[in-house]
């Protein structure tokens, strides 16, 4: 099966730079990227040829952080005291939903973020995974999953989540061609006691699987977790020795000091910025452009949309770079270019994907189309800044994983839009009223 | 005239609240606000009758600072120092715009925001307000509009302005069926001398108008002012005795302190909040929400899109309500009605608009309809939430203003968007590579 985009300003985020000309892609991935017209021979071989009409085409983008088992609870509370939203509004919501619910609720997730541009996410939620996976391979988007565990509970229940964890990390690990990927999440420092955090970092360094975990999101977590241990959390984590035993992807680190800031770059972790719900929950900002210069790869998260309540990377970026320009008082911060790799090659190694995230040959053909017939994108030139700072999600016209068109025109090709929210807003009356 | 728009959910920003019905709208102003379905009387009254289709309604928004003149500098520079930015960017540029090279950005501007659901807005700008003026009449939409001033120059030059100034005010104030208003605009106080702002305030007094000057936007700014007279350029204009003669509308207010904070509700003076402006620029964050609860009037304002890149209120009001959560790490402040009304009913106040804002008997109908159709807005239910965490300003389908369709099923009624884009384009590459 091979395709070929021609007509393309494609923003490769590779060596590359920017390519005014064609991609050709053999059996998902891309073998031939090149400036002009294809050659006529080149044309005729492709069993498919989509004239992309001056349209930019970049990397799909990477969402490296949230629950889409939660996407029903947008909008269910806002502006709320976090204990308040947690304990009277979110968790009353979650201990009702059954499948349906989550289904419903997860196929609204991967409706939005394929249509505003996103082609790989990450999920880490504690129901419904198998399904879930299940599901994935057939839609057709990548994704990294994960069982999440909360280890306030013995240590027979707690081993058991972990074999439940290990149990599909093996099944579904680089299941449906490759899509999809899995990871072990212990869920944060405060639910999971040190002991039960060493034996999920033994199982992911003898699956040689990455780790997922909530860290340092709010101030709060933090002075509590001086309280009961003596240390800051990452610090912790530090004297368990766990750090160098596998690669780690640490979502939020809103509140870490210098020290942590300098000594991350000496592990193989990664950090999922997210800007939005960390202003939203009122939990602060991440030092991201400090953590960045020190060579520290950040990639970007959405969190779920119960404290987003978008998952719209193109929003979320911006927001991101705007953001920390405002705090640190200064514009130079953060530039165009670099900040599109935080939501594209830098999420990419921050989910240990080899092949994505980039527009090169031997990648895997996941990318976007993005109309620039927009009066709010004009004048044309300025691509990267306009990727940053003026491109909506809405602004994406087709997607593609690993070569197949899962968006079209704007269209869901591999999913009902129409019946998913019907059937969202129907599970969620339901749940809300019973 | 006559107009019906029914089953729209209407969130009317007035007592009324929430009307799952239809407005009824004779001679550009809303005559009947009701739940349910219009009576075959009434309907059969209509000149014209648009089925909403369950869409939700809401007054325009209102974008109260810009510098429409500057639109061809979208991406022109970004993420550099400031003085860089200005002085070798932003100058040379615009020192090089003829009338053909601002139009055409008026027009892109103009297009922009209607099509994101804008239906009033302020420009301060110091070139061709009598063209634009004329040619906004046409158009339809809703303008405050003002001779930008600075005042480093003569005696005589700061007076030739002045009148050049007075002379636009006193011709356009309540034109084109008072969709038209002026103000006089020092354009802050480290650009005019303080004998300068005095007799611009007193010629504001005299033709009854509303002066509209950016204060505090930079700490350098505020840093400065203080080198050379002493004091806090609030400070400076309190001491001038010129708060109190005026209605005051200051763009930014980043740099101002508690004591100012508290004097401000003293006035009738408004802020117009340009949060991503200012984070983009290295400027700092508002304390608005501190602000509002002293009773001061926020309302919302974009800046130009040569620091901000979008004209887009739905994305300046949600970055706007998520920073001041995360700043003050408190997810209750500005909760999301409240939030709504900054760019409606707010906005109407500063820019003192009697009878805009709200949709309510005896108001201007100035109105947009939003599809709800979309995967990042269900559950549908939470229609404020929405507003201010999920709306794009992709998600207007049809705007109005004075009851007159000026976007119709996202396509522009009174300008031409494709011709627009290809002359803002050629005029850009024009003076760039002049
Ligand atoms: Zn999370
Ligand atoms: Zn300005």
């Amino acid at each position: 099966m091979t395709k070929l985009i021609k007509n393309a300003k494609i923003i490769t985020m590779s060596d590359l730079g920017i390519v005014n000309g064609y991609a050709f892609i053999r059996e998902g991935q891309f073998v031939e990227i090149k400036a002009g017209i294809p050659s006529r021979q080149l044309e005729s071989t492709a069993n498919e040829v989509i004239d992309a009409n001056g349209k930019w085409m970049t990397p799909g983008l990477i969402n490296t952080h949230g629950h889409t088992g939660m996407a029903l609870l947008r909008g269910h509370a806002d502006d709320l005291p976090l204990y308040k939203w947690l304990e009277e509004k979110m968790w009353p919501f979650e201990a009702k939903q059954d499948y349906e619910a989550i289904k419903a609720g997860r196929e609204m997730a991967v409706a939005e973020m394929l249509l505003s541009g996103t082609t790989t996410f990450l999920e880490t939620y504690h129901l419904f995974i198998d399904e879930f996976a299940e599901q994935l391979s057939e839609i057709g988007v990548r994704a990294t999953l994960m069982r999440s565990m909360i280890g306030l509970c013995s240590r027979e229940e707690q081993e058991e989540k972990l074999k439940e964890a290990v149990t599909l990390a093996k099944k579904w690990h680089n299941h449906a061609n490759g899509r999809l990927q899995m990871m072990l999440a212990p869920h944060a420092p405060y639910t999971c006691p040190p002991l039960f955090i060493e034996r999920i970092v033994e199982e992911a360094s003898l699956l040689q699987l990455p780790v997922h975990m909530h860290l340092a999101e709010t101030s709060k977590e933090v002075h509590d977790h001086i309280e009961s241990y003596g240390v800051h959390p990452f610090d912790h984590l530090n004297q368990l020795g766990v750090l160098d035993k596998v690669p780690w992807l640490f979502a939020h680190c809103v509140h870490m000091n210098e020290e942590h800031i300098a000594q991350m770059p000496e592990y193989d972790l990664s950090v999922s910025y997210n800007p939005k719900s960390n202003l939203k929950l009122g939990s602060g900002i991440a030092q991201i452009a400090q953590m960045m210069k020190k060579g520290i790869n950040v990639a970007l998260g959405t969190d779920s949309v119960a404290s987003n309540n978008t998952l719209n990377l193109f929003e979320e970026l911006r927001i991101g770079v705007l953001l920390q320009k405002g705090i640190l008082q200064d514009p130079t911060v953060l530039e165009a270019f670099e900040a599109f790799k935080i939501a594209t090659v830098n999420g990419a190694k921050a989910l240990s994907l080899n092949k994505v995230g980039q527009i090169k040959n031997g990648y895997e053909a996941d990318f976007i189309l993005l109309t620039n017939e927009e009066p709010h994108l004009q004048p044309k030139e300025h691509v990267y800044s306009h990727l940053i700072y003026a491109v909506n999600g809405s602004d994406v016209t087709d997607v593609f994983v690993q070569g197949k068109q899962l968006v079209k025109n704007r269209q869901l090709t591999t999913l009902d839009q129409e019946q998913i929210m019907y059937t969202a807003n129907k599970a969620y009356h339901r749940i809300h009223h019973s």
